[in-house]
């Protein structure tokens, strides 16, 4: 399992609609293979700013399968309009503790 | 649920003792009132970077709860030298999708 994050930081007073925007884009991620989970982390010190964790099987059901999907450019403009600056993604692996 | 996340940077080349020393303090904040469950990550891009992920009842369990006690001297003392930059520490609330 491959945790894809990302802090989004969103246009001064655009929260809300982003929000609403997210619901709209979460089954399309949702539906990728290789997708186990996601959630959206809404930051309680900084306003406009959340995070997005997602769960995949590997790293490129994100980097190459969902990327260069059909899907990704509607997701793309669902959200990406709302990032400033553009995020940077990283990928985790579980430390076994 | 309060999400606390931490990105950790370990000075250079000290990322297995810092693994190690984690595999000692993970007991302490384990133990801690309010406690849920905790997990750290390993970045695939960007060695000695992880991610440090604690899920807790409320903000207060880590703020005060965890902080002021004599518990977080010990946790202090095995992980805080390795850490460069100090990380900045954020917590998140879930949002519904």
């Amino acid at each position: 399992m491959i945790l894809e994050v990302a802090i989004l930081n969103i246009k001064a007073g655009m929260s809300d609609s982003f929000e609403r925007s997210f619901q709209k884009a979460s089954p399309i991620i949702a539906a990728m293979p290789g997708y186990i989970s996601h959630d959206l982390q809404k930051c309680l010190e900084k306003s406009d700013r959340y995070l997005l964790l997602v769960r995949w099987d590997k790293l490129e059901d994100h980097t190459v399968g969902f990327r260069q999907s059909a899907e990704y450019e509607t997701w793309k403009q669902l959200l990406h309009h709302f990032y400033e600056p553009f995020p940077i993604v990283e990928h985790y692996s579980t430390v076994e503790l």
